[in-house]
């Protein structure tokens, strides 16, 4: 398998552009009635018109059995390692609510919690408050400044935020405060490091000033966190790649992981039509554009196998909206599967298609899990499909003499 | 690929049940007349359904090209890397006579040999004495203690045994006595690190020993030693994939194996009936079953292409007794193919089905090498069938967030 080093050593800007459909869940499993899937119920012309003029295959975002989370299953799809490239607590939450996390800023996830008279946790999750009153406790805390250091606080949903210091030399080299019991205090935060005591001062200080803040607001009365962690040093698209990424995304999680390996977050709308309506407007000033549709993953958790497949025909019905921009790649896959069957994301491998003038078509003409079986690109990991796409946007030059 | 260290962090208990059936040397080569192979030969409608309602692939035991022993072979569906996992020559032969080794315990592979009156070695081996005679003589010298450490003599086949040396805090940091030639004397065990002088020692001691017992024994009166080594360091089955696992097999090279990765090793009889009635007889014990078939593989071995067919029906006939069990997941495969035409082992990958209500079925409808070529598997290495059977048996959970 070819690593990024090599990649990023071959491959050279070019007026060409690709664009990555990501249908998010996109695999199923089939209908026990009808023995087929929710992409195979689904009357898609267009994604077939496609793959009758591309190449297909399955794709593994992980490994063969592996079920991925959302953040392994969009590196893998970008062409990071999803093993290598171990992401940090805080920084996926944070990352999952689009907060732009600056070099050298700590993230942690946090918990309101209920504590007792004594001080001693009754409940971890602070009952499940609403998400508002999340948001009204955290802005009592964001903004405090501790020793430099600034502390900025946002609500991710119910009881749950992130903590983001930002200041000088940090490190996150620091253990857990949240117990991860009742009946104990919450653990002072402890530095794993010598270079780390400063920071876990700190963060002490900013979870002491914190129980003050929220002493009456039982049962949100105190907060725990967790995860310390900061940006992983990872190249970005535009660094490997040399191109010009662009993201459409409608939910905050996939605009925070374009972020993280440098892509440009486009405005949007909610409906699939609003992101094709971006893709359209913005088309003259990238070459690269990351297109995530949510819904069909939506539906795959809520076991909705009916809903999988509307999303799937909507979706297919504004492709000509795509193919009219003619781009000189397209591929249409998905992070992972989520089958409506299973109500949740799966291990089963990933439909693909890639669409380019050099592709070397196979014979599949119809984009669906079991035709993708006996597509050109066969059984792949999902980290090679950058590669492919550059290399069939004719920008990756020779390796080696 | 996914590491053994990822598969272990996401592997969770539960009551779901996989058995993995080995048919030793499954996969073959097409007969000249016909152009079936040996399981394209046999009539297997139990099979067959099985596929029908599973996913088939073709897996990779080492890799394309590469011919695998027993041990790399079983080492791969057992999960682990069979070219990381590297095995002494002394270790795979306890293995191979089921020779139940012990953490600390050095192990050497040994040939009786003939020497002249000046000590120089005639025969390697011995003229290959019986079997008979070895266990005989194997006796003589089994039990000694030198040094506080007991050496284990134990026979394996002809002129072959091995020697156990089980004591406090011993290396395997030896070279071989074994001068692999003729017309010269056995080399003294030399430690290749100053840890291991004092087992160097206690070695040649042994062999001294050794020569003066066997001295009326020509043309066995002598012992060669090599492939000092010790158990490795292998994770179990039971701490990576949190399973309770038991193997039936009725050869000891293959107990020897699954003992080696902490498998629980079940009494069983030679006939292929009798190890489904062990399984059947201990289903509600264990959520694991490693079932292992011998006669595909010694019938590939002797060039009896209709044997080897023979086989495989009176396999495929006791098919229902592991069905009417109804395991979660069942896998159906061999650790490498013995085609009868090249009477021994070869580098052809072998088909593997795997069966279960989350597999996502593909279109194969008879289990054969050729139609494995277009399963929903693809072409996978070995070890990735533990993950997939694991998986399908919901004992995963979701790798990051």
């Amino acid at each position: 398998m070819a690593d990024l080093e090599l990649i990023r050593s071959i491959s050279q800007p070019s007026p060409a552009k690709i664009v990555l459909l990501v249908l998010d869940g996109l695999g199923g499993l089939p209908h026990p009635e009808t023995g087929k899937t929710e992409l195979e119920t689904a009357s898609t012309p267009n994604l077939d018109k496609l793959a009758s003029e591309g190449i297909c295959g399955l794709s593994d975002p992980v490994g063969p059995g592996i079920t991925p989370g959302s953040t392994p299953g969009h590196l893998a799809l970008f062409g990071y390692d999803p093993v290598r490239c171990n992401i940090g607590r805080g920084v996926v939450e944070a990352v999952g609510i689009d907060f732009a996390l600056q070099a050298g800023d700590i993230a942690a996830r946090g918990n309101f919690c209920a504590v007792d008279e004594r001080g001693l946790i009754t409940d971890r999750r602070a009952g499940r408050i609403s998400t508002e009153k999340c948001t009204e406790l955290c802005q009592l805390l964001d903004g405090m400044v501790v020793d430099r250091v600034k502390v900025l606080v946002a609500p991710v949903k119910e009881h749950r935020f992130i903590a983001v210091f930002r200041g000088e030399g940090l490190m996150a080299d620091l253990a857990d405060s949240d117990p991860q019991q009742t009946g104990v205090s919450p653990k002072a935060v402890a530095a794993l490091s010598p270079e780390a005591e400063r920071m876990a001062g700190i963060v002490n200080q900013f979870v002491a000033q914190a129980k003050v803040t929220l002493a009456g607001h039982h049962p949100a009365n105190m907060a725990l966190l967790r995860g310390f962690s900061q940006r992983p040093h990872l190249p970005t698209v535009r660094e490997i790649y040399k191109l010009k990424p662009a993201a459409i995304a409608s939910y905050p999680m996939y605009r925070g992981l374009a972020r993280l390996v440098g892509m440009d977050i486009l405005e949007t709308g909610t409906a699939i039509e609003d992101e094709f309506e971006t893709l359209a407007r913005n088309y003259g000033k990238y070459d690269f554009f990351f297109l995530h549709i949510k819904a069909t993953d939506a539906a795959g958790e809520d076991g909705d196998f009916e809903r999988k497949a509307r999303v799937i025909e909507q979706l297919d019905s504004v492709i000509p909206r795509l193919t009219a921009l003619r781009p000189e790649v397209i591929v249409v896959t998905g992070d992972h599967s989520t089958p409506a069957l299973l109500k949740g994301h799966s291990w089963h491998p990933v439909p693909v298609l890639l669409h380019s003038e050099w592709c070397r078509r196979d014979k599949v003409s119809e984009f669906s899990e079991s035709a993708c079986i006996s597509g050109g690109l066969g059984r792949l990991p999902a980290m090679e499909i950058m590669p492919l796409a550059m290399a069939n946007a004719l920008k990756l030059t020779k390796f080696g003499a």
